[in-house]
């Protein structure tokens, strides 16, 4: 607390590390089973999920993955399949034939590990017969472009599947199904991460024809009539063939930002986590955190100091200047200003992969200072902020936060001290 | 809670009532003097002030009080003058005189009633001997585009004048002085409302030639070889002459916050003040809210449901489009779109005068229902938000706050109910 840089910058350290592949697995890996191992999974980061399991795992197991192109990772023991994303092709298809083959004739004795991360549902096509993959891709092209939320479009993913909404899990029935799922998912629904493969959801047909007329989603007539005809529901939660199933976020957002505020704890500060999911322009973003933090500084509420403000999300920059910087360093530039001169605030904030934009930053410092440093140092923040500049004027005056690419990911990662 | 909008109502009815000039002024009565009472004033509010003061003050009184052009109304006892805001005239010259001349000669047994608002120090110049009423204009106008914070602009002000900065209240002595503030400051500082003509802060010319480097604002060399000279500094709060007098802030955004706080308490429901001073563009304002908000909903953090949170400020608007709306509807509009599908969040979000934008509503409510109402008119709000027409689809699902204008005005009132 000395060091203000050095504490926040601990905090960060503590976010990535949880969610890091390989300790996440670690904390997570199920008991072994008296039968089989199988590893199965899909999402941009499932072949980073596969090589920590396989590493972790001094058992025999095999399986697969599939993961977006060139995202693979080699494993010694799991094949790496590679697919298309955001729309399905049909070497995703073949991944979840793959899938469903893996699973199949197993006993009670066996253990199936679905390692499920975010971008899931796009590598697992698997129409149901009277569909093709063409009718799958369109599905999905027309979802993706409807503005329709997550969870709605997930809806009736899972009607149009043979794979997805718990079919991958009762595929594998009698064996026991631990899914570790890395979410990417604001709320961490285990259900919505790549259309939950293992993990059901109570929506039926009806739901999904709800969701379609709701949001207006126009879907060819045979696709709609598909839904209607309700001749193969994903499975209710309540099927006992999900019994004996267990499901872990091992990763996301939120568990990053669980480690870090238990950090402060350590530390003997509280923290508060606002959320971890704030999307939006980063500058706008920055002016409620400062007020926030003003009023915190100033009059102790809506939380008594010293406290650690904790959040995460994805924010972004409407380009309009032609300057250097990334959308956490356009935060923090825009915190600044409206924290100009009030002492004993602190903020980092930083991209948990490492890299803020376009240069070798993860983030920067910014406190009530900055703009104090920037002024003798003949730099204006509002021309720099003006022009997307954010990056040259904190290299400028030696406050970037400079940690390095993490090998991980889950998004934004901010921290703001009121002492 | 039954009628979560009637409740929502009810607390922007207790902040606007927070807010109203009688209340406020009753509420803060000082006790009658042996001697005379002498009313003083400034602000854009300074003349409702006056009226309020002399419908409650049953006993004798005489002075004046200046306000913007266009903003006088008539009092009985009390002169009404008006100058020019924000660039002095020589108007507010002639209106300080009258107040230094009002309060000459008093004794330790008469009281001076200031009445303080936003806007006074423009109202009252009054450049010191060896200076003129075109240097203080000129000090105005390069102050007021410097792009420095409101406190950096006071502390030079103060150095510049025969008024400000507690001088009005050493004139005063030995008269007791107590002072009545409606602040427009985010932290309602009293000595910063109007550059503190009754109220001394501790900057002295050595601030004010701090902040004249830090902030590189380029005044005149004879002004800034004045504020050197320090022939005559702003008084010390540790003056004597200060020991008797009172201050308090009657009105504010944060009073009015904390009025609405009270009242969700006694319906037994906490409140939150999140800040009484945010600011920035309404619709990127709202995500952040919506983004705390989801994360109460959905894992009772921050807070604890049920709970309201309360914020205020003043935000902006860019137009882009032709349609209809203010930045509250406009908050709201965007907030809708981020808790879509959400159960349990109700918003209102209203100008505290009674007028969001050119048309006859406050502002409007919002809920997790919102976005759905609006396709079943089928209305777009994506589109709306693009055209700036947040008016035109609350009003067309009856969805407008439409109060009546209030006659006062403490800037934005904001309210989610999460439960």
């Amino acid at each position: 607390m000395d060091q203000p840089r050095q504490f926040l910058a601990s905090l960060f350290a503590a976010a990535v590390a949880a969610a890091d592949p390989d300790a996440a697995i670690r904390a997570h890996l199920p008991e072994r089973p008296k039968g089989r191992t199988i590893v199965v999974g899909a999402g941009k980061g499932a072949a980073h999920l596969a090589r920590a399991f396989e590493r972790s795992w001094d058992a025999p197991l095999e399986g697969a993955v599939v993961t977006r192109y060139g995202f693979g990772v080699a494993c010694e023991r799991i094949e790496v399949l590679e697919a298309a994303h955001p729309v399905p092709d049909a070497a995703g298809l073949a991944a979840s034939e793959r899938m469903l083959q893996l699973v199949e004739g197993l006993t009670k004795d066996d253990l199936v590990v679905a390692l499920i991360a975010g971008g899931g549902s796009a590598l697992l096509p698997a129409p149901p017969e009277g569909l093709t993959l063409e009718d799958e891709i369109a599905l999905n092209r027309i979802l993706l472009s409807s503005g329709a939320p997550i969870s709605a479009m997930n809806t009736i993913r899972k009607q149009v599947s043979r794979i997805k909404g718990g079919r991958l899990a009762t595929a594998a029935w009698p064996a026991r199904v631990v899914s570790l799922i890395v979410s990417d998912i604001p709320g961490d629904n285990p259900a919505y991460v790549a259309s939950g493969p293992t993990v059901p959801d109570k929506a039926g047909p009806f739901d999904a024809l709800a969701a379609i007329r709701q949001y207006d989603i126009k879907l060819p007539a045979h696709i709609i009539a598909y839904i209607e005809r309700a001749a193969a529901p994903a499975p209710h939660p309540s099927d006992p063939k999900f019994a004996r199933n267990t499901r872990h976020i091992i990763a996301s957002a939120s568990v990053s930002l669980e480690a870090a505020a238990r950090a402060c704890e350590a530390a003997s500060i509280r923290a508060v986590i606002l959320s971890d999911s704030i999307e939006g322009e980063a500058r706008e973003s920055a002016r409620v955190h400062a007020a926030i933090a003003r009023e915190i500084a100033g009059r102790d509420r809506p939380f008594e100091k010293p406290v650690v403000l904790l959040s995460g999300g994805e924010t972004t920059v409407t380009v309009r200047g032609t300057g250097k910087g990334g959308r956490n360093t356009e935060f923090l530039l825009s915190l600044a200003r409206d924290i100009d001169g009030i002492e004993g605030v602190f903020a980092l904030a930083a991209d948990t992969d490492g890299i803020d934009g376009s240069e070798d930053n993860a983030g920067a410092f910014a406190d009530g200072g900055t703009i104090g440093r920037l002024r003798s140092a003949g730099l204006d923040a509002s021309a720099a902020l003006n022009d997307n500049d954010a990056w040259t004027v904190f290299h400028a005056i030696g406050d970037l936060f400079v940690p390095g690419p993490t090998g991980t990911n889950v998004n934004d990662f901010r921290a703001i001290l009121v002492r």
